[in-house]
């Protein structure tokens, strides 16, 4: 069970031209895939961000991972502690491109240490033949259900830019966005939607949003801003949409604003922007800032602490989903695990895997009528495939660097050269 | 991994005359102790109360165990749920006896249930060859320190009662209580003492805390009263003993109660009775009523639930510990397991396991400078000794009735015939 190597592997996928209020998305993104290989002979997976930020912190933690008892996990967070985080690296700004509130030394640790622990589970669910489900107390469920994640998009990158084409099509009007919700719902199934907004102006969303109420009506729909609105653009916005939406996503930045918010309108708040830490629950549990925590087991670090998050969640009546960033099949894998384990699970979780076309997988996870069946194979019950692992490395290793650190910004900046992160409020 | 048979074994087990505010413990209590038997031979103990209300919920939740997996934890709160609780069991009141807050229908399955996981994690530690803890995300920390469990008791059980003897002697004043701490100091290297009060007036115990800070200077004291003082008294004895006081637990008793004397005093208040449920904690960190949260696995539900209460603490700066009741070597050393697991215990745990001459175990464990080695064997890394689990049982069978529910009163009044519990605050 002692960790013998750990092997970082910083690929390029490709991703779609998919739209978010920073910008759009570069055609390739980056992952870090990180093997923990114990000396039984397992080999477990986890999958994290690839940037440069994240590498730097990646291999200094492998080091001390190896030698240790792969199960000895909550030991982890110690040696993290150790790492040291650049300055430089920490903005304390919003996450530019990773949108998921503001970037900690704290928080680029947990997000680093949350791929090795779940390689960790990974191999120690293989050595022990059970899955990771069973390591983290058995699954409540057999199938987690996602929602549909959908995207202003345009049909392809800006031109003179080298991308995959991916056979969507545009999205920029109401007709577009159900145009593509109804591809979602026939090849995975998905009976939920949820809407990336903070692109248009607010009314040309709750249109997009009113046009899938009337395609899909009494489907559970959200829009999520990502924070580019103001406390009274939000209070518009839930007050036209209230009938119609689930909940309403990091409509506005930070704990005091989006607390205002929820004072003043009915429809639930959600949020992966305000809460995205231990440290920021109090407060805004306090003000009643939020209604739904989505938990992502990237930056919270880790599955364990998934379930940590679910159940203050849980003791608070605060409900719980999971948020989802650009990830690969291992990622996905995870998720469904510590999901299918979390009680009080009321809302389909979010996935980009969808849009993900490729994946270092030997066989893609599938959705079927929206939710991912729970491996009972031992640990996360997914193989890499070398071959793909190394032509997306190859990727990596070829790129002059300019795609090796996401910048949303910088892709939009391709067709419009005076683009800039706009401020928020935007609206 | 499938459970194959759970036995259940009631038991009764020697007790010394320890007074508390309601009365003094029986010479003998009940205690349920719980063998979950899987499959592949593996056979995993767990312990929990054993009055009659307990083990009328033991046997239907034992009977739904049988066949399912023994690593199938998260659904066994669901099953819990569905088994039926007397109403006529369900006080509403303060649990006597057990001094454990308010009495509810889901405390009393939680700490049912708690045995069952503990027995089902001893029994898939043994399968796997890991320790519990290794299941837990493994020990933050090698050994587990205690502190000394000090009691105001008379020398002898009542005239007339069978009973054993102990070799403690009486504690009825300061010096008796000095003595009895500089006892546990040499058989077991505490270096932290803890005093249940609310036996005496608070002037008497005053003089008591007084007496053992001026025997073991700078050592951490605690005492705790049960709830037994109104509020102006709590206020009185922190302002007489806060230069002293590690924290004072459970002054008065109740959330508002326990928040005004918070408000007015700088001594840090502790508790097992107002915060003992995880519906409990909301209100009672919103009002800052607390400073130190006493977990105890067997009523919050077991090890990975006392893993979930300290994280809730930590998001919240509240510190956690460990409160105890009466118990043998196997809540002993599923303590152990958990309390090396949770990162930031600054407060050394209780125990009563040294006023426990009694055992069922092989081999009892031991303190070494006030600390219990986290074991590295499978499991929980104790043996049953059958034959002193069948002369124990032997009691119970032979019991008239009378000690198999706990009442720490009906004990009392064996001395003084015209005893009730008192009502509070008393002082």
């Amino acid at each position: 069970m002692t960790v013998t190597e750990v092997r970082l592997t910083p690929i390029l996928v490709a991703d779609p031209p998919l739209l978010n209020t920073q910008g759009v998305h570069q055609p390739y993104t980056p992952r870090l895939i990180v093997e923990v290989v114990t000396a039984d002979g397992a080999t477990g997976l986890g999958e994290t961000y690839g940037d440069t930020k994240y590498l730097d912190l990646a291999r200094p933690l492998a080091d001390r991972l190896v030698g240790r008892r792969v199960d000895d996990l909550n030991r982890l967070f110690a040696e993290a502690d150790e790492v040291a985080v650049d300055a430089s690296r920490v903005s304390g700004r919003v996450d530019v491109g990773g949108l998921r509130g503001v970037q900690t030394a704290d928080k680029l640790r947990l997000s680093v240490l949350s791929a090795f622990e779940v390689a960790c589970l990974d191999a120690l669910g293989r050595s022990l033949g059970l899955p990771v489900h069973a390591l983290l107390g058995g699954k409540v469920r057999d199938a987690v259900e996602y929602s549909a994640y959908l995207f202003y998009k345009w049909a392809d990158h800006p031109r003179g830019v080298t991308a995959e084409k991916d056979d969507w099509g545009a999205a920029v009007d109401p007709a577009g966005v159900v145009a593509q919700a109804r591809g979602f719902t026939e090849r995975y199934g998905f009976t939920s939607f949820k809407l990336k907004g903070g692109v248009f102006p607010p009314d040309e969303e709750i249109a997009a949003v009113r046009a899938l109420a009337a395609a899909f009506p009494g489907r559970p729909l959200r829009l999520d801003p990502n924070g580019a609105w103001s406390v009274e653009t939000s209070l518009k916005v839930a007050g036209e949409l209230g009938d119609v939406l689930e909940y309403l996503e990091d409509p506005v930045l930070g704990t005091p604003a989006m607390a205002e918010v929820a004072a003043r309108t009915g429809v639930p708040l959600a949020t992966n922007m305000c809460v995205t830490t231990f440290a920021e629950i109090k407060e805004a549990f306090a003000r009643d800032a939020v209604q739904v925590v989505l938990s992502d087991h990237h930056y919270w670090g880790g599955l364990r602490n998934t379930q940590r998050l679910a159940a203050i969640c849980r003791a608070f009546g605060v409900g719980v989903s999971m948020h989802s960033n650009t990830h690969l099949g291992i990622s996905l894998a995870a998720m469904t695990h510590v999901a299918a384990t979390v009680p009080d699970l009321h809302h389909a979780c979010d996935s980009h895997y969808p849009w993900q076309s490729e994946d270092v997988l030997t066989e893609r996870l599938t959705f079927e009528n929206g939710a991912v069946r729970v491996s009972d194979a031992p640990g996360l019950g997914v193989e890499l495939d070398r071959d793909r692992l190394a032509a997306l490395h190859r990727r990596w290793l070829d790129d002059d660097g300019s795609l090796r650190d996401r910048d949303d910004a910088a892709a939009m900046r391709a067709v419009d050269p005076d683009w800039t992160t706009p401020a928020v409020p935007r609206w």
